[in-house]
């Protein structure tokens, strides 16, 4: 392991802002939790509800919001937002590698393919024909980056992410392994009995800070292109079909699945295993529950949810069985109102 | 980008059927949607219910049924199956690069497999030991055949597509990036308070025509082999556990799961993020909506659904928590019912 | 195909235990199912629902229990778990290929890795700095493992393994293709409408005995490890998300989510595309049902479920609407009661 450097509490708070309560000459190498952390290292209070965790933490430091200053003695960082000064504070003192310009020997590099300065790709990795890859950018070991293809940027795609041909990626991508972008979306004819295929000669166009977590798929658009606006943050194994569209900012979390051209807005937020049909219209700051499907288009903001609610399985036989008699139940339902109507006269 | 070659209306009439009515000499290069095609594109119409998209198009010549024919002026072809036709019109303009014959100095070729004339192997490739590929195949960079695979011919398989050992695929197979086929299936028993492993030592077999998504995964049998048939097409991220058997022309779409020894009819829709149990017999032409799990056997043609409603998260709570009572609510509907007769009496 | 060797029922129930009753001379080479076994071959049954299969099969001989044993007058071994007796005698007849030690010309190992006695690389495997393969471990080809990383003896891992940087993984791990373990968790912090990234700075911890499907995802913790203890079986396409605990003897089938810090006991089972929300402590011998979704935490062992039945697409129409309706509808049951107890008096 490498040595850490260490910083002051005076030192961060120059940096990144907040105010510094109690000893600033803490000296903190790293982050942890509050469970966690130890003399040389600083935690974050994020949700006063967890204030209790403080009594206990042997943290040298601890990052907090206004609200919670007093509930601790120990040196802190007071501030508005102790969640993103966490982040930022983490992403100082654990900064990701810089990219080695180079290309190793074993990659390929297609003919009229154009790297950038600073650009690292390393062993294994295949570039088509005339792709673009943007300077200090960082493609590792077994990445496939299609002809034509172009990345903007400081991306990086971690080892065998596969880019098809003519995607366009923007300015500090993270790709992580195992992802796919750009293979055919599903399009197919039935005629006389089989199957034609329809070609996609969409492609996927991706904008700036976006991350897309492992196993993600982003298909290629039928005639039109895919599109994954900045600032999109997507985790594991997710699908996206051809030709949706997913607004600025959004963050859909993993196993999502999403149909083809389905037109999701800004800001939304789309919880784990949650589905969104095919052609629907999601407006901007939408909340979708996890495994929730959403079956017709949304168009106000707000917070989503359609779910079977647990129980013991023995409890659930009872109940589910209902659910196939809900329509004769309201009926009966209605029959007793007219016939307590008629005793009432 | 390549020069395209143009056709008339006229000739491509010749070539697929339909009849031209207005300016058949129009020069077409490329498929595009009416929304976005210009005067060397076509575009169709699929549906009538998009009828109104016609007046708007700047499409050079337009796809069409009998009943919308006259719903623009615009060049068009007339003809029964507008999708079909757009599909195969769109192969016609959008021919699949041809196979470049070739082995690349990084790939590996194990002893005894056997290369077909015109095959193309990429860089990267791993072909195992007695692996038969057929003639014309494309297998892309980072692909891993295993030992006494046999491929059939004219299969495109995309960059980093693992076939394990001893599976059979069969002609004109396309398989998108990240495929995993043969995986050892799911099978553990317990002993003891310890899970033992049961060899998968079946295999999987895919017929010809066969489409697979992206991420998608097939595993090997048990004792029998996992069968997937002609013409079946797969989306990206479906799990298809062993001794599955899905019948010819049947399609599934995204992120279904199908557990182990399910038995999947012939012609069968399969909506998005569905799941069908194990053990499971599902009927030809059956279609299963999204989402829906499917927990009993299939026996009769037709549409199946099970999902739950979504609605704004507050109305949610406020309805689901009674999904947990409705044995004791139909119990009380009882109870008023006989009431009621009681009081009548 | 490799000549077998035969083993007489005599032999076999001499290394298995077990007591043979007819012919202890029938020699076996290998396991089938009742259905398709052959007269050189053994099947079993482990559930006496499917005894009738006895009658109609031609194995060579069959694995039964007590219960059954005169279910069938062919040569058999009559044992306690014949399920687990299966698993034992198929493992024994269909040994994984030995590891052929030595590192192929095309990998790339890093600066400082320890590859012990014994070990198979494959061609095109990177291995990164510092890390350390186990004695007599194969890493097939194209897998990737980080700098830092350990795994132990006998591991075997299937082609395009990915493994980021610094994780731990135990003895006789099995990974098959696609499986990427380490990846960064999702973690974000909105700040002034965009989003930060939080680094995600634990490892994935691995312990023996351990087998992962197809194309899952387990990613590195946030601050601590993500830890997935000795004896855990993982199916294909399951996502673990960061900071997950993983109890010891744990099975989870296909396509299953687990969301952030969830805390699953030992000995529980997961169904298919069930999904476990963030944080939720699962107590230990809980089972959960295919396509349930855990939104709270389960202190009681037993079974649970939470599946919305499904049906025709017509009678679900019909009663799904109502699943919107059910607080109106307890309502109006409620004014039925009072009333009914009105016109009593």
């Amino acid at each position: 392991m490498m040595k850490r450097t260490a910083y002051s509490l005076k030192d961060i708070a120059a940096r990144f802002g907040g105010s510094v309560q109690g000893d600033s000459a803490v000296l903190i190498s790293q982050i942890a939790t509050l469970d966690s952390a130890q003399s040389h290292q600083i935690a974050f209070l994020a949700n006063s509800k967890y204030r209790a965790q403080l009594d206990k933490t042997s943290a040298g430091a601890v990052i907090l919001g206004a609200a919670d200053a007093d509930a601790t003695t120990r040196p802190r960082i007071v501030c508005d937002n102790p969640y993103a000064y966490f982040a930022k504070l983490s992403a100082f003192l654990n900064p990701l590698p810089v990219a080695v310009a180079g290309i190793h020997a074993s990659a390929v590099i297609g003919e009229g393919a154009v790297i950038s300065p600073g650009v690292q790709i390393d062993a294994h990795v295949v570039i088509g024909e005339g792709a673009h890859i943007g300077a200090n950018s960082v493609i590792m070991s077994g990445c496939n980056i299609g002809a034509g293809v172009v990345i903007g940027e400081n991306a990086r795609l971690y080892p065998r992410v596969v880019i098809y041909h003519d995607c366009v990626l923007g300015n500090n991508l993270i790709a992580h392994s195992g992802v796919v972008i750009g293979a055919d979306g599903f399009g197919i004819a039935m005629e006389e009995g089989r199957w034609l295929k329809i070609p996609q000669i969409g492609r996927v166009v991706i904008g700036d800070d976006v991350e897309i977590g492992a196993n993600t798929t982003i298909d290629r658009g039928a005639l039109d292109d895919t599109v994954i606006e900045d600032d999109v943050k997507l985790d594991n194994q997710i699908q996206i079909a051809h030709n949706v569209r997913v607004g600025a900012h959004t963050a859909i979390a993993g196993c999502v699945g999403i149909a083809g051209s389905a037109n999701i807005g800004r800001y939304c937020r789309i919880g784990g295993s949650a589905g969104i049909l095919g052609h629907l219209q999601i407006a901007d700051y939408v909340e979708v529950s996890s495994f929730t499907l959403v079956g017709k288009s949304i168009r106000e903001r707000g917070s989503y949810c359609g779910i079977f609610p647990f129980s013991k399985t023995q409890t659930w036989r009872k109940n589910a069985a209902h659910v196939r008699h809900l329509d004769e139940m309201a009926d009966r339902i209605k029959q007793l109102e007219q016939q307590i109507e008629l005793l009432k006269k």
